[in-house]
């Protein structure tokens, strides 16, 4: 049995095979034909911060699958408070077939695992966002971008940019990523993907400069300035990250023909410009779909791993 | 493909196709049979205002119709708050098949249907409540009421009140309005409503005076005085609508054997006494089923129209 | 049609009954047969009271047999506020199939059965917990202690006791009941119990010596001392229980071989020490699983009786 947790703890041909089941799940979905692969299995969906996408992809893709997802909000259940994670995770685990939880520390879901008798999936933490990243490499694969694919992410050195270090790094492309100055990524988490480029042949460059980093990109991405939990800094934040928008300006720097990608919510003027966003809405709006189609091939991928 | 926001946009035909869609499902349900006609579907549900009433009917029907509903709260999700409603309705029209709002601005459901791919259905506005009147007509044609129907509203001018008349307008009827002196209806609707009369031979009536509005009705209605978000008008509320309560004596001037309908809930002692209500039970809580059955009738319609 | 409201209300032979049906259900389960019995069918649960427990066993539950469940929590329904519950009751029993409750006072479920037209089930309210003993009756069951069964209860007279009380006066076994001077159990409860256990055979003792209760008992178990909505009384709470954690040294005074039963969330260091929780966490997993068989049980034994 195989957990979910971030895109480290699996090889090149995994993430690619899981991706391949998505696009085939979505192709058959197109044509009206539906994989019931996981009819009578329930999903639990624990979600100690809130999110439409996830929740609406996770619950649609789980029925599409002839399975059922429950949604657990924080106003229903809080790990590790009134029980310990490891009685919620041994019972919920009795019950249920595959577990999604979107939460804070990456640790509360690392315990989770531990003691969950069916595969758990990392929904979102502080520290990564994988599931989000077999979506957007869903769709590079659909725009056919993958070959020569340079990534320049801008903006906040946060779980979104960690999980672009583990997918370059495991898949062997290269990424850019031009943070501000005191928002940089996790040294650890770098270090980390640097050692696994090694392997794979990836160039991982880190730096302050935006317009150094799109300079060539044939994709360009980044995310909000300020994530949940972060509303206070807010304002610092905005002026921190001056100069940091993806705008027409930035996306001319990147290479011809160069997409732009974003996981959504975009907060127009500040990461990203109206003009940019709807300029490229049709692979950003794929993009976001693609969450249903990339998590429908992850949970068969997990199922079937189960033997 | 279309959407389903007011009323105003429908023939006499196709509102009376829905209802007859929906009788046809029920009368098939009551005896065993399920039109699976949604499977595989999901209705996305945006509530911004709870109610159990259209929470239960719309979950409940989707499943009887063999799809799946998604129940997204306003802890879930904020229209126009957070991101532009044109984005969330991009991305939940491309996962979901169909989709249901509850909010307050009618403008708000009509800015997410122009953006959204799939059928987008009006589930309660500020300005209308047209899945509630499918459910009063049907409940009108199961009672054998629709010949000769005169229907008298007593209350406030509100969203029922408006759906009303684009009911009457659309089909033909004649419709009686009693407001207090400053609850009139919204000035525009009604002349929207008149216009359309004028085609359908329907007879629209406005006045302050309950009694002269019930006088012959062969059906009488009303709504609660304080809807949600008006809690606090609601003691100088009780004040205008005195002598507007439905209470038996109404009763006794409308038409012999006059049927009382109300939407639910009700508010013993304000806009119904008690005796009317529970001496009326039996249609009401029927009224309150169709809620049910017409909404599987207009899902089945909407998808239908997709082609 | 039947309620199932508490254990009084069922004969011996009715609860076995409902037991066995779980058994064949689960066993049924674990070899991939999935019984469809309750296809078409869907049940409103109602939380006042919020369980993770609970929502999950029932909304799994009521997956795996076909149907679907519907969540209704306290941020969307409020019994006996905003409406009457006979008007609820009528509304909710028109469209759904099931409804279970979680609530506070028991006397609100009462009522909202008398109104239902359809069965309605007890999730717990501050008289009564039946559906968490079906639980604990499977499990004794399957581990093959029915016979020469002597339970000791060591803790809070509540909602859990009482239900043990009804259980061993219907089933016909042994029951000491240890709780702190001002815990006792509810007087009535224990002298209808005591009227009861005359013909079953059941002796059904109470006293405040938690050491004299488990001797030679075959089953210890506990419950926590402070339920939700007795947060504020927690500090006086666990000084007035002082003595009564089930520890090993309490397990050891127990029959050889006994058992320990909780039906979580545990407090440890409370209630119950972490060494005789985790020491017994094998049979306390697989009583928190059997919530899920034993209610799928119940509400195909319920949907049987509908006839």
């Amino acid at each position: 049995m195989r957990h979910f947790l971030t895109l480290k703890d699996y090889t090149k041909e995994e993430i690619l095979e899981i991706v391949d089941i998505g696009l085939a799940i979505k192709k058959n979905l197109k044509n009206g034909i539906y994989n019931k692969e996981l009819e009578n299995q329930t999903l639990a969906m624990i979600f100690e911060k809130s999110s439409t996408r996830t929740r609406v992809s996770f619950e649609t893709g789980m029925y599409q699958l002839g399975g059922h997802a429950l949604f657990l909000s924080n106003r229903d259940i809080h790990l590790g408070r009134g029980e310990p994670v490891k009685d919620t995770a041994r019972v919920i685990s009795s019950m249920c077939d595959m577990v999604m939880i979107r939460t804070f520390a990456h640790s509360m879901i690392e315990e989770f695992a531990s003691y969950s008798k069916v595969p758990v999936i990392n929904g979102l933490t502080d520290s990564y966002h994988p599931v989000q990243l077999l979506a957007d490499y869903m769709t590079i694969k659909e725009y056919g971008l993958e070959k020569d694919l340079v990534v320049a992410y801008v903006g906040d050195g946060n779980n979104m940019t960690h999980s672009w270090i583990m997918l370059a790094a495991k898949l062997g492309f290269e990424l850019r990523i031009a943070t501000p100055q005191g928002y940089e990524v996790d040294a650890k988490v770098l270090e980390e993907g640097m050692q696994i480029a090694k392997k794979s042949g990836a160039v991982i460059r880190v730096c302050h400069d935006p317009k150094e980093s799109v300079k060539g990109a044939t994709i360009v991405t980044t995310d909000t300035w300020a994530s949940m939990g972060q509303e206070d800094e807010k304002e610092q934040r905005i002026k921190d990250f001056d100069g940091f928008m993806v705008d027409d300006l930035m996306m001319c720097i990147a290479a011809k023909d160069a997409k732009f990608l974003h996981c959504l919510p975009a907060y127009r003027g500040q990461e990203v410009s109206e003009s940019v966003l709807e300029g490229h809405a049709q692979i950003v709006f794929d993009e976001a779909e693609n969450r249903l189609h990339a998590q429908k091939g992850l949970m068969v991928w997990l199922d079937r791993q189960r033997g």
